[in-house]
Order: structure tokens, then sequence, then C-alpha cells
């Protein structure tokens, strides 16, 4: 006889065996029963506040874990999550979402019940997002369990004989490159190739920029790392050797505009071996298809370094500066230039760094991000309030990869998630504080007081009251929240406060929510391209006043 | 030459002369310049917290002012949003929605553009949500202005020759009646013919129920309405009538699950005339298409009240009892059952009551709803976290028709908007108290703290820990959210303490918000169909206690 399991325990066994240590999720009626096997099966269950703050803790678990999980509700609960589907799906992170939905005896009949569009209409959910969907009938219902002693594997590609000529093509376009760089984008990291392109360019040595989604993927350490290419805004002088370069091996591509500095730093497609999750790109006009970059890279490994192109002695490229904030006038207000090499200076090997959409995003870039840390900054998606819940979710995942000895710190104790987010962010999503809180996790907030959108500020609206947002008194809100008495909660407008908060020994290895206020400016902005874009609006205000309202001169 | 206005200038004088006077949402970098202007138009914006929220708030504000409008930004912004506009679209809120959209050079170019999915498909938002859609570089496009001085209108239909017949036969039907009976349903407000059958009910005086949906619609404290007909959970002398009519009229029907109690209230077909936005339904097998209600009821009330059926004397048919709180322990627990009917106490002609989806939204059945005030409960939709955000939108709407003294009610002072709400529901959309506080809005929050989803423990999993939420202090939420020092913030264990604050002029007649905990049981539930669920409940985790987790006897 043919051994059973639930199909329920089926499902989260699967998971299990991949690496999901705990499902993010809401409890809803549709879903209850399925909920029962969630922990039995040795998986923590991880209650949110709502569906869409559920969705983005799933991601940035995924993103940290290698795999996440979602769980919610029919209709109500899969469509509030599905802005963090769309997100998830846009960035490349591994997200399974599982949907319980109304016995099949309401669906068969089509009747007009709760969360449905009262049309009898059951398959437009599924027609707006094909997830995975478990009818709540279903979770009960046996299956054999022999399959489960199967491990599940992705297959990283059969070698066949054609790849034998697309290899020969690309190792004779890599040993006679004169002038030969590395560009490293951010999916290497879906493609679960970090380990083999770090080890690429520390063995080459050749001159290797990353794309904004990709800072801190590499180590930023070695010599020949010379951070993110900006394209139109970087350096003249890397602007110059990029140009003149006759090989870029680009790992991972991803060009949306924000990841690209609005398409100025894609590298041009003739010089370009381009390896991504399908295909090969060799220079403008060949594809070699069916060849996965996982797989591509075992054989790229194989290379002869001493055939390849040495650089000695080596270029000079600038690298980004390490930012100082020397001389700083210590009782004057804050400024988004005091501000982030100060920051730079609180990050310590194996934690975890997000940039949310909005200035933090482009600050955080100054930083140079130490070795076995990770930082998450805005790439294609941008959902404004992602970051509070993702760092829940990847805080969860760093504590659990920390008890397997599998987070990669050398002082594996002191690490910690670090949320570095604006007002206006902050409000979308602030009430997963409470599930930090909750589930007791490492995260240290800086919250960025500018009173309101100031990113919008700088496209458009300099001055108008749409990019202002409600006064909250935020050091109150982890105490509202249900933080423990005593939790940290401080407010810097100075370079001196806040240098004193963070030499504070409570904030920096201190367990729990950690929450700090950093005042800044509404109208000021990082440097480099919101600063430009900021002033551009400045301007046009200036005009405005002088014109008058309708145009006519005061 | 042709007066011009730029798109964007018509779009938001249509929506004020339909009656827009504030819009919701949030802005974001693609349509901050169509956010330009909507304030000069002579339209308040309200700036949320988030999308779904600002899209709850909207369908709150349309329900109660009879169309509302919310502007999000593409993808990101509207994919956030779509659960609030399938809400809206479930429960027939008139909302529009308007999503700023990416330039059409990026579109018709395909760019890689953020808040895309990355692949230069720019199509798919729309096909997950047909909504109305501005591109930004439209914005200011130049439309002839002549059209503005064309009224809107809804045509309500025309009388054509066939509409004879068909009036005959409703007449005929009407005529002969023995034991008719009316049926009043929630989307008589969508069709607007609330004041139409109000006055049906009235001149025919002819037993009335409604459905939950329709509660407080028509007059409750007319003899001849015997409130929510509960179908199988009815008292068994109405059940007795209601199954021995020959005729129910059934106005605006809305047949869900969650509406119907179970399908049991909905009446035999065969005797049933109803009248919807498009047909008019006699009996089991007529139909009269294309006769919208509106147009119908316009004839149906020529009716000759001197022919039809009157009740002498009129029959002995429940109503429900005016629910007294008498021989309470004022120093014992607050429960359900002592609960609502203080609650009841409280209300005031001119008042909008929200009762959220959970315990709050079956208790508030109960309630004698007086005059000139509306209640909301659970529908269809049922997306917990709806009705905070809502509350704002409806007491913001309430506020602009006071001032246009189209409220209605008869001391329009006092007029406020009650929320009644559970802590997991509060949990979902906390933030929007924050909007409520900075649009300084007449709302009194009642806050059930009952430590998690009461109603889960109903439907299953009594005492599993995904029912349980993470803990607040919530008296603390208002001041953290930015309310004035002094804000009524009070917490009511007991009927004698809830008592003395509901007696409180501050909360009684204050400004502004005024929040109210009241502390229940886990599993409290309201009486009725809800009671019987969590007693089976307890019957189940009752029999698991004997025969031990494993199934075996302990």
């Amino acid at each position: 006889m043919t051994e059973t399991v639930k199909i329920a325990e089926y499902l989260f066994t699967r998971l299990r065996q991949l690496g999901v240590g705990s499902i993010h999720g809401v409890p809803g009626d549709y879903n209850l029963t399925l909920l029962d096997y969630v922990e039995p099966s040795g998986i923590h269950w991880v209650g949110n506040c709502n569906e869409l703050n559920a969705g983005y803790a799933a991601d940035g678990y995924a993103k940290v874990n290698g795999i996440g999980a979602l769980i919610t509700t029919f209709g109500v609960g899969e469509l509030s999550a599905i802005n963090a589907i769309a997100g998830a799906y846009t960035e490349r992170a591994p997200l399974v979402h599982i949907v319980g939905t109304p016995v099949r005896d309401s669906q068969d009949n089509r009747r007009l019940i709760h969360h449905t569009f009262n049309d009898g209409e059951y398959g437009r959910f599924a027609l707006m997002a094909a997830q995975v969907t478990v009818p709540v009938d279903l979770v009960s219902v046996a299956v054999s369990s022999e399959r489960l002693k199967t491990p599940l594997k992705v297959p990283h590609g059969v070698h066949v004989p054609s790849h034998d000529d697309a290899f020969a093509q690309i190792f004779d376009k890599i040993h006679s490159a004169k002038q030969p760089a590395i560009l490293v984008d951010g999916e290497i990291r879906a493609l679960n190739i970090i380990q083999e392109v770090s080890k690429l360019v520390e063995s080459t040595k050749w001159p290797t920029w990353t794309t904004t989604y990709a800072k801190s993927l590499v180590d930023e350490s070695l010599p020949n790392v010379h951070g993110i290419y900006q394209g139109a805004f970087s350096p003249q002088k890397a602007q110059d050797f990029w140009n003149s370069c006759d090989l870029i091996l680009c790992f991972g591509p991803h060009y949306s505009n924000t990841n690209t500095y609005a398409y100025t730093s894609i590298p041009k497609a003739a010089i370009t071996i381009s390896f991504s999750d399908t295909d090969i790109k060799l220079g403008a006009d060949t594809v070699f298809r069916d060849l996965p970059a996982k797989h591509a890279l075992k054989h790229l490994l194989k290379l002869d370094y001493n055939k390849i192109h040495n650089y000695d002695p080596y270029p000079s490229i600038p690298s980004p500066e390490l930012v100082t904030s020397s001389n700083v006038d210590n009782a004057a207000a804050l400024t988004q230039s005091t501000l982030w090499p100060l920051l730079a200076k609180f990050l310590q090997p194996g934690d975890i760094i997000f940039g949310e959409t909005g200035t933090a995003g482009y600050g955080c870039r100054v930083m140079p991000i130490p070795k076995h840390a990770r930082l998450f900054t805005p790439v294609t998606w941008l959902s404004i309030g992602y970051m509070l819940p993702a760092a829940q979710g990847a805080a969860l995942a760093q504590r659990e990869l920390l008890a397997k000895s599998k987070w990669g710190a050398p002082d594996q104790t002191t690490a910690r998630t670090i949320l570095l987010i604006g007002d206006g962010s902050f409000q979308m999503t602030a009430q997963e504080l409470s599930t930090i809180i909750r589930e007791n996790l490492n995260v240290v907030v800086f919250l960025i007081n500018n009173d309101g959108y100031t990113i919008e500020r700088c496209i458009h609206g300099l001055k108008q009251g749409y990019n202002d947002i409600a006064f909250w008194r935020y050091l109150q809100v982890p105490a509202a929240f249900g933080a423990k008495e005593g939790t940290y909660a401080k407010s810097a407008k100075t370079p001196g406060e806040l240098e004193a908060i963070l030499g504070d020994e409570e904030l920096v290895s201190g367990k729990g929510l950690r929450m700090v206020e950093i005042v800044l400016d509404r109208e000021d902005a990082p440097a480099g391209i919101l600063t430009k874009m900021i002033d551009t609006q400045k301007e046009i205000e200036a005009k405005k006043g002088k014109e008058g309202v309708n145009g006519t001169a005061k």
C-alpha cells in the first residue's frame, strides 16, 4: 500500500526541504485549515499586520534566504498582496505565493460567496495573478509521500556539443581582449552565481564595476573593484576607460532606467559578452540560447589566467573615495552630505542594509559596504513602503541562517539588519514595526524625517502640498506598537548628536528593535543626480516667484 | 477660435461638476504634474499614507457623497490600490480611479522604466485593472472647453411602448396580492432610489425587511419595518409570515452568502418582483430588460393605494427588540452581549456608523439606527482594514455635505462618524488615523481589543497562534500619529466604565478624533450565528483535549 500524506503536509515538507524556515502571511477564512499544517511541518509562522506588508516581508526573506513563501486568503488577501508579488517578480525574488480559495463546491456551483465580485466568476483572480493556489477542501486530501524522498533540484543545464563552439568563441574573445573589464549586475543573486563571479573578479584582476542593484555582491575592498558605474554621472576618467574597453563581461544584466543612470551605464553591445538565466549574448549579433549563467560560469572558471590580459601596471581608474566627515561643524544642522559619511562608519561585516526608495536609496550608495555585508537599494519596482516589512523578513532570514552557521560573517553575533528609510515611506507600512518587535528581531531603523516626499520634490512640485505628509511623533511609534519599556529611540539634529548616538554601545550591540530619528531639511538631497534635479526645481520656483502666479511680472 | 482648457483641467472640472469635493491618493513620479491641477480646480487633495488606504478612503467618501475619486501612480500605486478598487466594484461604490502613467515616448519605445516589470510590456496593468488612465505627457494637452457647458447626466431610461405591458403585469400582480411584503437590499444606494423606496414603504404600510447591506437605508422607526430578515436565523414567527407571502417586492438585490444568511433569506423567485439596475424580474420566468429601477420606481409610485392590500389589523410580526442593558453588573467584565445595548444609546440622528468586518460587523446589527443616520456593515468584499480609511473618507464627505446643507440630519452640528473596529482590522490600516487627525475630522473610534482575530476563531482555529496578533498600546497610537495633546483616548473594561465614558460630553460632542478602547474576551462573540459557530469550535477543542493530540485518549 502506498504511504500517503495530506496535500498540505506535502507542500510544506517540500518548502522546508527547499530551505523555507518561516512563512509570512495573514489568516483568512479560506486559508485557516491550511495554516493548521504550517507549524507542525517545522516552519515558523509570521502573522503580519496586512497582506501587502506580508508580501514585502516574504520578499525580503526570500532575497536573503534564497526562497520565501507567503500565504494569503482568496480575493481580498491576494489582491492586497499583488503589488508585492509584482515587485518580487520584477526583481527576481524567489517567492511562492499560496492562496487559500473557496471549496470546489462553491466554485463549481458559482455561488455568490464573499471575497468574490458577487458574479460567480472565480477565475478572475487567477487571471490577475497566476500563482500557486490550494483550495481549502484539498488541504487534507491524501497524496503519496514516496516522492518527498526525491530531492527537488534545479538543473543547471546539460552540456551539449553545440556548447563547445560557443565556449570556443567566448574564450577567443576573452583571450584576445586588450582592455577588458567586468560589469556585475544584480540578477547574479537570482542566478545563484555570486561566488563564481566573485572568484572571476578576484582571479582576473580586471577593472570591475557593479550596478546599483549589485552593490555589495562583490567585495568592495578589492583594489580592482571601482564601485558603481554611473554612466554619464561617473568621473570623467572612469568614463574614458570604460569607453575605450574592447571587452566587457556582464553578469546578470537588468537594464531598467533606474538601475542604469537613465540608460547611460549600459555597455555597448558590440564589445559585451552578457550572461543571463537562459542565454549568452556575444557582441551585437550572436546569441547562444539555452546556456544558463550557472552552467556557463562553471566553464568560464576553467579559464587559463596566463592567457588573458594582465594589467601591469594597473591603470589609473578612480575608485569611490572613502567618504569622510572631517571639518564638519558638529553643532550645525545635519545635511545629506554630513549624514552618509557618519552612517558609513556604523556598518559592520555581516550587516544587512536597506536603503529605501527616496533620498536614502541614493545617499547610501556612497557608503563603502564591509565584506560579508549586503546592501539593498531601489532597483526597478521602487514601491515605497516596501523596505520596512522587507527588513523584517530579511532580519528573520538572517537570524535563521546565523543559527545554521550559514550567514558567513566572521563574528556572527553582531550581525544586524539596518533600515535607512524616509518618513513618507515609513508611514506607508509603519505597523510592521510591531512584527519586528513581536519576533524580537535585531533591526536598527534610521528614520529620515525631512517633512515629506523629498524624492518627489526633486522631480516636481518642490513646494506643493501634495508632497507633504502628516505630522507624526516617530519616536513614540515603537511604544505604541508594543515595544518593551526602554526600547532605544533617539533623535539627532546635528552631526554631534548623531555621532554620540552612533557610538552608543546600546545602539551598536543591543538586541531587538532600535530606532533613531534623523532630522534633515525638506529640500536637501544627496549629492549627484538628485541634487541636480532639486536645483532645477529650485530654479523653477525662483522663476515663478519673479513672474508671479499668473505669469505676469510682479 | 475654439476656447481650450488642458485635459487635466477638463477632467477635474467634470469631476467637480459631478460632485467630487475631495480626491484621495498618494503622489508618485508619474502623477505629479497631474496633481498640480487638483487644488486649482477647487477640489481638496487628501494625501493618504498609502494607496490601499487611499482607495478605501475614496470608497467611503463615494458611498456617502455619491461619487469619489482616487489618484495613484503607475504600477506600484495602482496595484497597491487594486483591492480597494475591486471592493468598490463589488459593492458598487461610484469611484473614479485615475492612474498617472509614463509618458508615451517611454511606452511607444517600450523602455525598461521603473515601476514596470522591466520587460517593456506596458499593457499588463490595463489588463489587470481597466481603469481611467491619463499619461503624464497628456496632462497639459489642450482640449475644447465648450463641452464643459453640457451637464453630464445619467439617463434614467426612456419610456418605450413595451414598458406599458410590463407595468400592466407588475400592477396586476401588486393589486391581486393578498399577503405582500417588501425586501430592501443595499444596491438601492447605487441605484439612487433610496427616497423612492422609502416612500413606497411608508405609503403601502406593507411589512418590510432589509438585508444587512440595506440596514439604515429605510427608517427603522416605522411600525411596518421589521429589521433585517435573517432567513433561517430569524424568529419563527417572522419566517412563518415570510414563507406564506404571495408577493415580495425586492429592491436592489445583492445575494451573496454573507448578505443572505448563507442564502436562506433570498425570497422565492416565483413570488418575487425584483428591481435592479437594468432589469425587472417578475416571478421565476419573466424578465423585463432595459428597465432600470430608477425609471421603474417613477411609475411604481403612481400606484393607487386604494387598490392594494391593506393590512387591517396589522399582522403580528416580531420586530427587533430595542435592546436594553438593564440588570447588568456594572463592575463585571464587558461582554459582546452587554456592549451593543450600551453603544446603541450613543447613536444620534445624522451619525455615520461603520461596523467593520469581524465581531463588530455582526454586533452592530442589533442597534436601532436613528433616523438620518447611516450604517455600513460587511457586505461581500469583507476586506478587513477597509473601514478605518473608509471612515476617514466618509467623515470628509459628511463634513462637505453638512457645509452644503445637504446632509439632512435635523441638528447638523452634532453629526459624527463612528467607527466600530476590532484590533486585528485596526492594525491593517492604522496609519490612516493620522489622516483623520491631519484633516481634523469628527471621528469617534471604538476599538474592540479582544486579542486577535475573534471572527476567525469562530470559523476555525479557536486557540491557534495564527489567529493571534501583535500586542499594541492602542491608546498611545493617536499621539504617535500626531494627535494634539489632550486628544480623547480612554479604555473601558466594564459596563460601568463604558457608561461613564459614553456619557462624557467631551466624547459625545467633542471635535476631531476621539478614541475608546473596549476590552473583551478573545472567545466572546455576538449573539446569533457567530455564537453558534464559536460554540462549535469550543466543542472541537474540548474533544481534542479529551482525545489527546494524536487522537489517542489521554
